[in-house]
């Protein structure tokens, strides 16, 4: 159940007024996203809970259960922000202009290999025998994949209107996620170089 | 703690001469086997114990644990058995001859998305936070790796002597293995033949 005691914290939220209140509950609830993404990908779902993320952000577990009522709702919004911080991130990298195609592979390839790809893994799984975190992880997965996508295209410079190209970036997409999984138990950087390398030229040819 | 009680099925073991226990012996294993790897894939780590298959498989407790003594050594080895099932399959379809590379990659990627990979992707995850099932999951996974690229190059016909031909079979399956993973919470098979169609094609053209 909810805990609803009122404390300093639990006082701000999405109705609260303007000011340094507010101010405090964005990074309280920012604290708490980050510590449940690093807390899924070192623990994994079965040892992710509200409470493990409230101390690992130095936060009350009312105030978190005030930001995040059940613990579905804190992992899954912990996952989304850190995929929208990254996408950001991946945008500002090339902003400057059009970007060597290699470059934007590897950029790209590296969304899929830290914390953030081995939470969004662990919550991926637990969702596919827990009916209870199906169907939020099944539309995240889906907004992800389409943003990450939108930046692909974008980045690289490919043209969606040839045939072909839309399956030829999304198939880049879905090697990207199997790189990722093969660094999940061991460190596969050597051989991932190596094969980005070689499909990055696969990619630049096949893209015109 | 393992039960060590004698039972019919656990009078029969590596050991065991051969004829009618022996081989009853063998279907008793095949049985357990084959009913952890659906037990993994439906229900996780989490949910998979060795008294659970054992019931699955309508096999006693005993025996279940005369067979594989801890519940890491059930599932890896459940893991490893269907996945040479799987290997062996592939090459006996295309042991008639040079097959059409398109098919080739289609059979491929099908190796990722069933309830073996499932199933296997469930061990990977578990054994990224649990120290005791690492080690064995591990080994696992770079044995079938190995065999797996191996089938890939024959079954190809690719000439790894060429610099980059080993890359790109290898990114083939890193790509199926992407593939695998988008469809655990979906039903992506429409979208999977379309990525697959085009990239059969790019393949093909690496490959020459």
């Amino acid at each position: 159940m909810t805990d609803t005691r009122s404390t300093e914290d639990d006082r701000t939220g999405p109705d609260a007024p303007s000011g340094p209140k507010q101010a405090r509950s964005r990074v309280t609830r920012r604290h708490l996203l980050e510590a449940a993404v690093a807390c899924l990908a070192e623990q994994g779902w079965a040892g992710s809970t509200v409470a493990v993320v409230a101390e690992r952000a130095g936060v009350s577990r009312g105030a978190a259960q005030y930001h995040f009522p059940t613990r579905e709702d804190l992992f899954t919004a912990a996952v989304a922000y850190v995929s929208e911080e990254r996408s950001a991130a991946l945008r500002d990298l090339f902003q400057a202009g059009p970007a060597a195609r290699p470059a934007v592979v590897e950029a790209i390839v590296d969304l899929y290999t830290g914390a953030l790809f081995r939470a969004a893994l662990q919550l991926w799984v637990a969702a596919s025998n827990e009916e209870q975190l199906r169907p939020q992880v099944t539309e995240l997965e889906a907004r992800v994949g389409r943003e990450t996508h939108r930046i692909a295209v974008e980045l690289l410079g490919a043209d969606e209107s040839v045939p072909g190209v839309r399956e030829t970036v999304q198939g880049l997409l879905d090697m990207a996620r199997g790189l990722g999984l093969a660094n999940v138990l061991t460190d596969d950087t050597a051989r991932r170089a190596r094969v980005v390398a070689q499909w990055s030229r696969i990619l630049d040819a096949a893209l015109g």
